[in-house]
Order: structure tokens, then C-alpha cells, then sequence
């Protein structure tokens, strides 16, 4: 590691009032408030019977600020479980999510502009919230390596990347995912996979003595998975369809949570030493159910399917964590601190191939046809939409590995002041702390 | 105690795993969406004014998170008060929950099913929520006393026994209680007594080391008191006929509150030494008003009647914990780990009596009678219907504790894993923890 | 310090009960329900388009109880960072805030009785909170320093001043202030630090040893910053005319608080020794944006308006921490333990000065005249509508530091049970701690 300086008083400074700047300036060229007009509410809301009534713009800010308390409190806490890193997982989060929820705007505004402008509606907020976890999975994935100058480096790219890949997907391929486990899921972990086998640091194969909870830490990260457990039917039917489609994908998403739950427990006890359970695997793999569940959550699966889909992912996250994640780090340089590949990537996958298996079933209820009539055309077969979505998890997976590694090359850079082996996790690098 | 193994490896893992997939085969048999025909969005909610406009099926959504968040952070931060048990208190009420109202869903939903199916609505998610609480407040009673085994052993059962003395209640008798200060806070206190009863330690009459708090794990239960307390009117008033009566419901239970915070402090320092307040009893007795005007919270007793009720529950519920908890213990051989006795029974009770009260002076909205129609024949007077209300009490009381004496007697099994008496109160015995 | 008694015994209990049992018997005079007549859900609700189809007097629910989250756990949580009194921060906030709004719904309410009665609305709630939030500000100045019979007193006068300027600002006046930047942020702050002038303590010139936080209270304060921070649109926007205008004022401040936190952690770094982050400023000037965009909220200043407030806001109150503060406590003699100056106090100008000059522009949507119509006399230039809100703000400063200042003087009786200054910043004084 060479001995580039970690100090931020100059580098961090500028690069985020710069950063700010610009946003503002492209906000005041790009930005407008929504008025009600042209379905700026959004495309999934504007459908034929909301046009009779003239909808409160608010009726989706209750779920929007269930999303809000996810990104902020869910994503925030959960990584709060290192013992000297709870400063840096709340507060970087913070930093990153705020700045990420304006770049996201524009980078996914840009695609859908009305008369030359992003108008702005809780429906907007919702996806700009939505773009920002993509970059907080893939901060779980280089937690405790990398400086706030290189995060806010990654949250660029990585929004701008993400807006792509989301556009090819939900316009271009007319695929399905409503709750995001292949858009945002699985992008997010294995971008930022990607970024940490670009970062690997052979010194820190042995463990570091950071690199681990105490017992209070470990009950705070608790608040942010109860958070993200509570509202995940949000986060999953919030840009539904309003209606029955909506309501199925808080009901399939509850359930499939509920059902994650004993299956992560259940393998934790059984896999670990007299049987005990395993805080990291009650805190991130009793998620995956909502994750896995994400590009179903509003297709006629039935109650009992999104169980089906929530118990598979409790065993499988809960497994990874356990055998896979060693493995990744020995054998192939890819030390993920989260175990984000147990709760984003696998489960993300499981969810896109249980969409292509939906879909290929015919499951998906028509209002999500109407809702793209520019592609009906596509749809003429459920086989076509089926390889559809296949594609769309091929092309979230593709534009994750490359603007990862792309994005991990930049960021191995010597200047951004990533902090040398010995102080990873370890907040008083970038933070006064008292000790 | 015998020298029966703790060892959760295939005890648990088998026990929760056979539960999830009887779950999933009773879902896929008996559960599905609602489509929003039948008055599947819940009885209370299908009045006549309704059916005139199609309302939307996530009306409700908000305070079901709201719900949400009390049986998951509020209960399960609220019991993170204990030193050295607060993974078992946020993760076993994780656990429970999320088994629970998934039997819950079932329990409730097969004595009302439509075309042979339970059709899951937001009301009907609301209510499986809710009879999760009560095995959340017996819980409480036995904390750090029992295993994950026999935990999941008195979900099943309480949860069962909860269904038929809600049905009763609330159908064959016709009895109001909105807020549930009978048939979930008042059940689920006795029941938790009579199963701690039952597993009686008479090692743990002096006090146990690890039966205490410390300062940052005080904290951490205020986050649990705090949710609970301000979300409380959305748990008296979720399932109340919306409207006015809706409105009533949460103004009566948010003043109600108010009122018990200041009695409940006013006597904390009055009985205890020098006058300083104690963090049980802030935790705790702050919360006795949202128990005790469940019954009555959507009749018309005023804001001013509302906080009477609040201001009693404050102080019997201080009171409670500070001289009659030792004496159940010492006298009774019933070792009540939260006091919920003082939090849920006592308050629970003189919600009953409130209710009982109230309906005899004719203080029910007509709504209410409209809801239940079939037995409108029963309501000629108020008389009759505050026998009714009794009957209601006298029935959840019963139920409470012969179920719970029952319940408690096949807890005592020697082989699900109890913990010996120097290991209670210890996260250590079934969690992976790091000194 | 004289040697006066901070037993609480028999003075706290006395008046605690004294002043509910007052309040109970002013509500069974004055407060009734809302019956959904006389425009109770509130002036701003009652628009000619809502009277066409009847509201659910609930639509107000959620946004009233993110409030609520703000004033109980945002506010309470986030006084925890000292070391040594959490119980007391997010403990006597909770005593505080439920006297408070009782208090607050009769002081608020005798200026708009309708048939001789307060008719509690969810809109009179969220002002009933909304009072609550002036106490809190002004908690925060003497954290530490004073007993929980000061701060009772404290609460009931400064309530009352506060009913009497909102009524000048809103009703007479007629000037916006959607977000109260003048009426609740910079009068509570300013009445605050009158207090903490009239507290002064030479002694605590020197810093003490308990004033400090360690590093789990600084995680605890972030539950406390980041619900503020998540929140802070419903606040601002509660109770705005529902519609485009509400939208409006939840986009500005989404937008105004993520650019703050970009301004806020850059300064943070820039004035820290070695570019370090403090947790003092992430705490709280990441605030600021929501308090600066208040009075502006609902008005057509642009995203791009919303974010350079928000931006110049983040500067100030790390400057302000980081410069100001010192300065105040060794000069002027204003010890302000949580620094509301810097958080409360300079953005609320800064939002009454922006208020001025949006006014100026003619900003203000045509919906918020029509909300006071027996005033519109006064509107008939831009230039008086501006000089209006500088009354506002002109009359908010002086009634908080002359209030303050009174209130004072009252609080240093020396019967009170001022805690020595020995015993400042520490829990033990006035609860049971175990060490």
C-alpha cells in the first residue's frame, strides 16, 4: 500500500461541493415540479381509470417515506454491526443516499423528459430513492476499505450505469420487475463485487480485529433489519400498478418474508457450532425473502408461491454466508464485508428466474400490459416475455460485472485517500472520535 | 433442573422448518388474494357508504405499517431492557412474530372463510398482526426463562386458543373491542402468567445477576417504548369503522396516552427513593393508557373521558410494578420477567370495565351495531350488551388462563431444551455471541 | 449554588399530577371531537374543491404521525449523544412533549373555538405537535442543566407565548410560515438560549467531564438525526393546502435536505483538524436545510431554489458549531448544550429572510391567499406581503427572547431543584441509574 496521504481536509471538500454545485445547476437547467400533467405521476399510475378522478399527487408519499426509512435507517443501521465502524456506516450512508438521490434523479429523469423538463412527483422521489440502494449494496460490499472521496466517485458511475441498464430493461426489453431483484439487487451486489475484487487486498486475508461486531453493535444493526424487514412490502409494491396489483405485491411480499424468517433460523441453528444461531445471519439472510420476491411481487403466484420463494432464499442467503462467502474471499479475491452476494446477489438471482419462470407461466396480470403498450407487440407469446426477462437479468448482471470492474479500476487510483490495511474498519481515519 | 440438552441443532431447525412447509401446504390450500369482492376487506369496513365508490384496497396500508412497526421494533426493542439478552428479545421476537402471523392468518381466517378461501386483505393482515401481540405479551412474562423450542410451542397453541375466544367475542357475543384491551392485552397477560406459573423456578427467587439492565441496553428499550407509544392510536383505531369513528379512536387513545405519561411519572418519583424516576417504570407504565382505552376507543366518552382512563392506567400500572410484581413472585411463584401484569393485564382489565361502563350508559356509536347485524336483536339494551362486555372479560380471562395453564404444563416437558437456571437471562446459550 | 434540595419527591409528583388534573378538567370544558363540520379539519383543508366530496378526516393520518416520530424520537433521540444522559434526553422529551401537546392543543385552540369548543381534528393535532416542537428546541439549550419541575414550567409559558405570537404571525399578520422556520425554529431556539442566558453557570466555563459524548450515544443520536432528516418533508408540509401545493412543499424540502448534507459534511471536513468529520455537525447541521426551506416550503421557488437554501444552510450551522458556539458560551455567557443556535436559530432567520424575499417575488401560489380571505385586502402588493413577513419575523425574535428571558428568570428560583453544577449532564441526579 503506498503511503498516499488519507487526509480529506482538500480533496473530500471539493469534490463534494463541486458535486453539489453541479446538481444544483443541472437541477435549475432540468428540474420542475410535477403539475399534474403529461402522467408525471408516473407511467404505471396514469392508467385509464385513475384519468377519471383526479388523484391526490400524495396518495404514495405513506410509501415513499417507507421507502425513505429503508435507504436511510435500514441501509445505514444494517452495517452498523462492525464494532468500530458504526460512524462511517450511518453517516457515509447519509452522505452517499443524499447526494445519490439527486444524481438519480437526473440520471433516470433524463430518459422520460416532459417538454424538456424532469418533473418532479412522489412517483419520481420513489425511483430516486430506488437508484440510491443500488450504490448502498454496493457500499456494504467495500465496507471499512475505501474513503468518502472514493464512495462518492462509485456513487456516480454507479448511478449513471444503473440508469442505463434500467431503461434497456423496463423500456426497451418491456421486462417486468417491479420490485427491482435484478435492477437493483442483483446489480448493486455484483457491481460492488466487482469493485471489491478490483480493491482485494491480500493483507487482510487473515481477518482483521476490526472486522467484527460487539454486542451492542450488533443489536444496533438489528434496527436496520427489522426496518428493512417491516417495510419491504413497500419498497416492492410502491410502484405497482395502484389497485389489485399493488395490493398482491404487499401481500406476496409479506409472506415470503414471513417465510424467510424460519427457514434463515433454521439453518443458522443447523449449521452452526451446538446448534447456536448467527447474528449475521439473522440480520441480513431472514431479508432475502423480499429481495428474492421482488420481480414476482405483483404477478398471480399465489400467497403460497411467494412463500415457496421467501423459504428457498432464507436457506440459500443463510448457506452463502456460512460456506460461500470464505470462499470467495481465499480463492477468488473478493472480500465482501456485508456478505451483500447472500443478501442482494444470490436471492436477486433467485428472483429473476423465478420472474422468467412467472412470466413464462403466463402469471403476469394484464394491467402490467397496458401499462407498456408501446411493446404489446413483444408480448405476443409468454415464451418471448420469458426470454424477456431472461435478458433482463443477462443485461443487469453484464452492466453490473463491467461497470463494476470499470469502476473499480478508477477507484483504485492512489490519490483518493483509501486508508492503508491496518486502519480498515476503523472509523477514527476519517472521523474524530473519542476514545 | 434435569440435565436435558440445550443443543437447538435438530430440535429447532426440524421444528421450524416442518411448521413453514405445514404453513405453506395450509396457504396454498386455503389462502388467496383478495379481489376485493365479498367484503373481503374486512367487515368493519364494507358499510353502506362505502360500496358507493371503489375504495382503495391500501386505504388502510399506512396504519397496518404502523401496526407493523410496533410488533416488531416496539415489542421487540421493548424487551432489549435486560443486560445480556437482547439478541433473544429483538431476534426470538422477530422469530415468533413472523411465525405468527402467519398462523394467525389461518387460525382467524378459517372461521370466516369466502368460496372455501381466506382472501387476504390489509384488514386481514392487520389482524394477524394483531394476534401475533398476544403471544408477544406472554413473551414477555417468560422472557429469558424458555428456548426457541418451547417458544414456538406457545405460538401455535395461544395463537389457536386467541381464534376461538376472538370469535366468541367479537361474534357470538357481539362484544366491542376495538383496541383489544380484553381479547389481546388482557389474554395475553394472563396467558403468559399462567404459562410462567406453570414453569415456576424456585432457584430464580433471588434475583438472577443477568436480570437487570445497563445503561445503553435501557436505551435500546426506549426505542421499543417510544414506536409503541406513538403508534398506538393506529393500533386502537386500524380495524374501527373509518371515519368519525376512526377519528375518535385515535384522538381517545393519543390523549389517553398523554394523560398516562404524566401520572405514570408523577408516580414513579413518588415511590421511589429520593424521588428519581425509574426506567422500568418509564418504559412500561407510559404505555398503560393505550391498553386501557382499547375497549373504549371508538365510543363516545370524550377526550377528557379518554384521559381518565389513561391517568388511572398510568398510575395502577406504576404501582403494579413496584409493589406487586415482588409479591406474585414471592407469594404466587409467578415470575413475570417484563411485569406485563402491570402493563397489559392490569390495564387490560380495567380497559374491560371501562368498556363495560361505557356501553351501559349507551356511549357506542350506532356504527358499530350496523357492522355486526345479525345480532342486532341482542343490543335492545344497554343493559344486555354490558352483560355482554363482561361476558366478554370473564371470557378472555378464562381462556387465558386455563389455555395458558395447558400450555404451560406441556412447556415443562423436559426436552425441549429449557435453559438451566444459571444460564437464564443469557443470550449465550443460543447465540453465537463474542465476549 | 445554594444548597437547595433536587430531591423531586413530593415537588415533581405534586405538580405533575396538579397540571394534568387541570388539563383533564380544561378538555372536559373545552375539547370535543371533530364532527367534520365548521371546516374542523383545519382552515388550510377547507378549500372550496374539498367541499365537493367529503374528506376522510384521516387523510391526514400519515404525515401527522411522521411528526409525531419527529417530536418523540427524532428530538428525543437525538439529545442522547451525551454520555451520561440519555435517560434524561429521550426520557423527559417524552414527559415534555406529552404535557406539551395537550397543553398546546388548549393554548392554540382558545384563539379558534368553534360553538364554544376545541374540535380536536388530525389537522389540530399535528399543531398540538407541532407547539410541542418550540419546548423541545428550547430543551436542547439547557440540556443538562436544569430539573424536570424547570422544565414543566418552562413548558407551560413558553406554550402560551407561542399560542400568542403564532396567532399574531398567522391571523393577523397573515404571513406564511408553512414550515414555521420563524414561529417554531427560530423562536424556540432564540427563547432557549434567553433561558440559558438567565442560567448561566460560570462555573461550567471550563467544560465538564460529563459534557462529552462516547461512541454509542453518538449512534444513538443518529436515530434521532436521521428520522428528523427522512421526516422533516411531512413536517414542513403537514399542513400546506393539500394538492400541488403539498407536493411542492415535500419536494423542496426533500431536495433542500440532501443538498444541506452535502454543504454540512464538506464543512465538517474542511474546518476539522485533518480533514476529519464530526459527529457534533453530522448530527445536526444535515438539519438545517429542512429548518432554512420551512417558510418557503409551499412557495414556486424551484427545486433548484429549495437546494440553495439548503446549501447555504448546511454551511452556516457547521460554521456556526464549529465558531459560533464557543464564542456565545464564553462571551455572552449562552451555554447552549445542544447547540439550537446553529441548528434552530440561524436557519430559521435565514428562513424568515428567504421567506421575505420569495414573498417580494411573488412566489406565494394563489391557493395560500385564498386560505385567509378576510386578509386579502393586505395582499395587494407584493412589497406589503413582504413587509408582513418581516413583522412575522420581527415578532417571533422578540416574543422568544423576551418570553425567554421572563421565563428565565422564573426557572432560577431557587426552589426548583436545580441540579449543582457538579451534577450536570448526569442521569443519576433525577433517575435510577445502576453503574
Amino acid at each position: 500500500m503506498p503511503a498516499y496521504s488519507t487526509n480529506m481536509r482538500l480533496k473530500f471538500p471539493i469534490l463534494a461541493l463541486t458535486l453539489e454545485i453541479i446538481t444544483i445547476i443541472l437541477f435549475a437547467v432540468f428540474v420542475d415540479y410535477d403539475d399534474g400533467k403529461h402522467g408525471g405521476h408516473g407511467a404505471h399510475n396514469t392508467t385509464h381509470h385513475d384519468e377519471k378522478t383526479e388523484q391526490d399527487p400524495l396518495t404514495l408519499y405513506p410509501m415513499f417515506q417507507d421507502v425513505h426509512v429503508m435507504i436511510f435507517i435500514g441501509f445505514g443501521f444494517l452495517m452498523t454491526f462492525l464494532k468500530r465502524y458504526g460512524f462511517s456506516s450511518v453517516g457515509l450512508n447519509l452522505l452517499l443516499a443524499a447526494f445519490a438521490l439527486q444524481w438519480g434523479l437526473i440520471m433516470q429523469g433524463l430518459w422520460h423528459l416532459e417538454d424538456g423538463k424532469i418533473k418532479v412527483s412522489i412517483f419520481k422521489m420513489i425511483n430516486a430513492d430506488f437508484s440510491t440502494a443500488t450504490v448502498l449494496i454496493s457500499f456494504g460490499a467495500v465496507l471499512g476499505k475505501t474513503s468518502p472521496v472514493q464512495l462518492l466517485i462509485m456513487t456516480i458511475l454507479e448511478i449513471t450505469i444503473f440508469g442505463i441498464n434500467e431503461h434497456l430493461v423496463a423500456e426497451i426489453l418491456g421486462a417486468n420487475d417491479v420490485g427491482a431483484s435484478m435492477i437493483i439487487h442483483a446489480f448493486g451486489a455484483y457491481f460492488g463485487l466487482a469493485v471489491a475484487r478490483m480493491l482485494y487486498r491480500p493483507a487482510l486475508r487473515n481477518s482483521h480485529e476490526n472486522d467484527g461486531s460487539v454486542y451492542h453493535s450488533d443489536l444496533f444493526a438489528m434496527i436496520g433489519t427489522v426496518f428493512l424487514w417491516m417495510f419491504w412490502p413497500s419498497f416492492n409494491s410502491a410502484i405497482a400498478e395502484s389497485g389489485t396489483d399493488q395490493l398482491m405485491a404487499v401481500t406476496n411480499t409479506y409472506f415470503s418474508l414471513a417465510a424467510c424468517v424460519l427457514s434463515a433460523y433454521a439453518v443458522s441453528s443447523l449449521v452452526e457450532h451446538k446448534g447456536k444461531l448467527d447474528m449475521v445471519h439473522i440480520q441480513n439472510a431472514t431479508l432475502a425473502g423480499g429481495v428474492a420476491v421482488g420481480t414476482c411481487a405483483d404477478m398471480d403466484i399465489g400467497p403460497f408461491g411467494a412463500m415457496i420463494i421467501g423459504f428457498v432464499a432464507g436457506i440459500i442467503s443463510t448457506l452463502g454466508f456460512k460456506f460461500l462467502t470464505p470462499i470467495l474471499a481465499s480463492n477468488l479475491g473478493i472480500q465482501d464485508t456485508c456478505g451483500v452476494h447472500n443478501l442482494h446477489g444470490m436471492p436477486g438471482i433467485l428472483g429473476g428466474i423465478a420472474g422468467i419462470v412467472a412470466v413464462s407461466q403466463n402469471k403476469v396480470s394484464c394491467h402490467n400490459y397496458l401499462s407498456t403498450p408501446a411493446i404489446s407487440h413483444l408480448r405476443h407469446s409468454s415464451l418471448r416475455s420469458a426470454a424477456m426477462q431472461g435478458a433482463a437479468l443477462a443485461s443487469s448482471l453484464g452492466f453490473a460485472l463491467v461497470g463494476g470492474t470499470i469502476t473499480g479500476l478508477i477507484m483504485k487510483l492512489p490519490f483518493w485517500g483509501q486508508p492503508p490495511d491496518q486502519n480498515c474498519f476503523d472509523d477514527s481515519i476519517y472521523w474524530e472520535v473519542i476514545i
